[in-house]
C-alpha cells in the first residue's frame, strides 16, 4: 500500500485535530482510502511546543519550506485569513501539489482565482471544511444535487450567533450577557464582530450561492444585519408568537435574480430551523426535483472541521494512490458571470419591534408612516405592564419586499418618535 | 467533449425520471461532469408506449440485449426486486460496465457479492439512490464521515409509514383510514406490508449499519415492529406527553455489540425527529468527533430518487471521460465478519398502551406483572371519560433493556387481562 505524505500549513486547532485523527486511527483510514496518510511536516509562525507536533514530522516556521519539501504530497491549509493562506495555496498548486483548505474567507475572496489555478494544473482543491464545519454541504451541492436545478439555499451558518440566540431564548438574558458567556466558553472571539454582525455567515453564503446557482457572488453585495439589537423582550414577543429567532443566511432564485441576505428571522417553533440550537448549523436546499433538503450538525470546532478536512484528504489520497488525480468539480467558481442580485425580492411578512415614549398620537403617526409606504399592518402586540416612558411593542406587517421594508423602517427611525432603531425580523410562514 | 451512453434496465418511475432529467438539461449536466450523458437504450418486460421512450433510444424487452449492447457504457438498474436485478448487475459488471442501482432490497440481500464483483472488476457500483431517495446519506457515510468513528445511525427511513403517522397525528384518524389515504395518493402499495410493518426500513438500516460500523448485517437478525397497532388514542396520549410517534430504524454501537431495531418511538415534540412530517425521511449520524448530524429530505418518489441516480451517473461519467474509472469505496461490504448484535442493549424508558376491561384488581395485577420482571412504573396516564368495558390507558416505565421489555410485554399479553396486545413505544429522552 502506498503512503501519501501530508504537510499541514497552520498548526492551530483544526490543523492539530487533523493530525490527531490521522495518528489515532491510521489502519482504519488506510483501509478506507487504500493509502496510508502520514503527516510529514507542519508549519507555524510561533514555535510548536515539544511533544505537540505529530511524531516524525518536521516543524517549519516558514510555509515556503513546507510547500517545497519533497516529502510533502498534499498541502493542508489551516492558516486562516486571506494573505498568507492565498500564497500557500497558490504555491502548492503551482508546485503540482493538491490542496485541502478549511478557509471560508479565502474561498469567498479568492475562490475563483484559486480554483481556476487548480483546474489549469489539473489538481484537486478540496474545501468541504470551509463551510459549516463537519456538515458535508459542499459535496451535497457539488455532487449530490448536481442533477437538479436548485432555487434556494438558506440556513444557520454561524454557530456563535446561534448559541447567543439560544441562550437568550432559554434563559431570558440580554445579548451582552449571552455574548460574554459565549466568549467564556470559547465560542466567540474577543472581537465578536465577524460572528454577531453576520459577516462570517455572509462569506459562507457567498460560497453556497455560487455552488447552488453557478455564478459569482461578491460578498460585499450581500445585505447583512446581525443580532446585536435583539433583546430579551424580543424573545418574550417571539414566544407569544409561538416562534424563535434565528440568524438566517438566505439566497433565493427568482425571476429578477437572486434575493440574498443575512438577517435575523422569526421562525415558527414547530419548524426545523427552530430546533437548531446552540452552536449547531443547518443548511437547507430547495430543488425543482429534490424538494426541500436539510443538513444539520456542528458547524465549527476543531474536531468536526478536521473530519471534513479528512474527507477531502482521503478522497485525494485514494486518487493519488490510484494514479487518477484530477481537478474537482467546482460549479460556480469557473463561471465568469456575476449572479444577478434581485433588486425587488419577493414580498415577505415582517416583525417590527419599536421602542417609544407612549404619548397620544404616537401609534397613529407610526401607522401612518407605514401606510405612506403602502405597508399594511397585520397586528399590534404589546405586553402588559410596560413602562410608558420606554415602551417596547411589536407590529407585524403583511408581505412586503425587503428594500421597501428597509426604506419604511429608515423613515420611522428618522421621524423622531422612536427611542431605538426599529428591529426588523423577517417572518417565516408557519 | 466525450459522450457517455447510458442504458436503463427497468423503465418505471425512477428510470423514466432519470431519462427525463437527462433530456431536460443536457448542457447543464455536461458542464458539471465534463461529458455528455445520453440514454441510448431502455428495457422493460412490458411494451413502452409510443413517445414515452427517450428520443433516439432503442427499447428492449430482454435486459440481456441492453447489457450486451455495444453502445451502452453504463447500466442503470431500476428493475427492483432481487432476482432479475441481481442478474442485470452481475452481467453488466462482468461485461466491464459500471452500474448505478436504486435497489435497496438488492443491496441488503446481495450487496456483498455485487460489490466484491465490482471491486474485482475495478468498476464503480453506485447505490446512493438505494437508501433514503434524494438524501445523500451513502456519500455522508462512505466519504464525508470516513475520518470519524461513528457510534450510532438512526432515523426515519420509510416515508409511507411516516405519512400515515403524520396524518393520524394531525387529523385524529385511525390507521386504516390513513393507510387508505396513503394508497389513494400513491404513497402506499396495495399490499402495504413492506412499508407499515417496518421491513423496508429494516433493509435500509442493514445497509446504513454496514457502512457506519464496517461489518455484515443480515436484515433477518434485525428486530422489527411496525405501526399497524398504533391507534388514534395513542396520538391523544402522545400529545399529553408533548410527544409525537415516529417509526425509527436505529443501530447503536455499544460494548456488547450493535443494538439494532426498527420500532415506533415516542419522540419529544421539540425534537428534530418530531419535525419530520409526511413522506419525508431523516437520517441521524452520531460520531466521536462529528457529534450529531442529521440529513433530511424526500426519501422516495421518482424525481428525488432520480437525482440520486444522477449523482452517481455524473460521477462515473466524469471518471469515464477522464479515463480514471475505479471501484468506489464500499465500507462494510468488503468485510467478511458479521457485526456483533448486542443481546443486552442499553436500557431505555418505554410507553406501554394497554386496553383492559376495568375491574377491581386489574391494575394491581398488571403492575405486579411488571414488578416481577424488575420493571419500575414511572407513571400511569388515563384520559377521562373512557368506557370501562374497553379502557385504553398508558403506563410509562423507567429504563429497561429491549429484550427484557419484550419478555415482560409477552407475559402481560399472556396473563389474560388485556383486550389487545400491549403497544410498546420506545421513549426518546427530551
Amino acid at each position: 500500500m502506498s503512503t501519501v505524505r501530508v504537510g499541514i500549513a497552520g498548526y492551530g486547532t483544526v490543523g492539530r485535530a487533523t493530525a490527531q485523527i490521522l495518528a489515532a486511527q491510521p489502519e482504519r483510514i488506510a483501509a478506507r482510502c487504500g493509502a496510508r496518510l502520514e503527516v510529514t511536516a507542519v508549519c507555524r509562525r510561533t514555535p510548536v511546543a515539544a511533544g505537540k507536533a505529530p511524531v516524525g514530522a518536521r516543524v517549519y516556521r516558514d510555509w515556503r519550506e513546507l510547500v517545497a519539501s519533497p516529502d510533502v504530497d498534499i498541502v493542508v491549509e489551516t492558516i486562516g485569513g486571506t494573505d498568507a493562506a492565498r500564497a500557500v495555496v497558490r504555491a502548492a498548486l503551482t508546485a503540482g501539489k493538491p490542496v485541502v483548505t478549511a478557509n471560508k474567507n479565502l474561498l469567498a475572496a479568492h475562490g475563483e482565482e484559486l480554483l481556476e489555478l487548480a483546474a489549469a494544473q489539473r489538481l484537486p482543491l478540496g474545501y468541504e471544511a470551509a463551510v459549516a464545519g463537519g456538515i458535508p454541504v459542499i459535496r451535497a451541492l457539488a455532487e449530490s444535487s448536481a442533477g437538479d436545478r436548485l432555487h434556494a439555499v438558506y440556513g444557520i451558518l454561524n454557530g456563535t450567533a446561534n448559541y447567543i440566540l439560544s441562550r437568550m431564548e432559554s434563559d431570558g438574558v440580554e445579548f451582552p450577557f449571552a455574548l460574554a458567556e459565549a466568549q467564556r466558553r470559547g465560542y466567540a472571539e474577543a472581537d465578536p464582530t465577524w460572528d454577531v454582525d453576520g459577516l462570517d455567515a455572509r462569506d459562507k453564503l457567498a460560497i453556497l450561492a455560487r455552488l447552488a446557482f453557478g455564478g459569482r457572488v461578491d460578498p460585499a453585495r450581500i445585505g447583512v444585519m446581525g443580532i446585536r439589537n435583539v433583546t430579551a423582550m424580543d424573545m418574550v414577543y417571539a414566544r407569544r408568537l409561538e416562534a424563535s429567532i434565528r440568524l438566517v443566511a438566505s439566497a433565493q432564485l427568482g425571476e429578477s435574480g437572486v434575493a440574498i441576505s443575512v438577517r435575523p428571522w422569526l421562525v415558527p417553533r414547530r419548524s426545523l430551523l427552530a430546533q437548531v440550537e446552540g452552536v449547531n448549523n443547518a443548511v437547507f436546499l430547495e430543488g425543482e426535483r429534490l424538494g426541500t433538503q436539510m443538513f444539520y450538525g456542528r458547524g465549527a470546532g476543531g474536531d468536526p472541521t478536521a473530519v471534513a478536512v479528512l474527507s477531502d484528504l482521503m478522497e485525494i489520497a485514494a486518487d493519488l494512490a490510484g494514479g487518477k488525480l484530477a481537478a474537482k468539480a467546482a460549479a460556480g467558481f469557473r463561471e465568469t458571470t456575476d449572479l444577478a442580485i434581485s433588486a425587488e425580492p419577493p414580498p415577505v411578512p415582517w416583525y417590527l419591534r419599536l421602542v417609544i415614549r407612549d404619548r397620544p398620537g404616537v401609534l397613529a403617526r407610526l401607522a401612518a408612516g407605514l401606510a405612506a409606504h403602502g405597508i399594511n399592518i397585520d397586528f399590534v402586540l404589546q405586553e402588559p405592564g410596560m413602562p410608558k416612558e420606554r415602551l417596547p411593542f411589536v407590529i407585524t406587517v403583511e408581505p412586503v419586499s425587503e428594500p421597501l421594508m428597509l426604506r419604511a423602517a429608515a423613515a420611522l427611525d428618522a421621524a423622531g418618535d422612536l427611542l431605538e432603531p426599529v428591529l426588523l425580523l423577517r417572518m417565516m410562514p408557519a
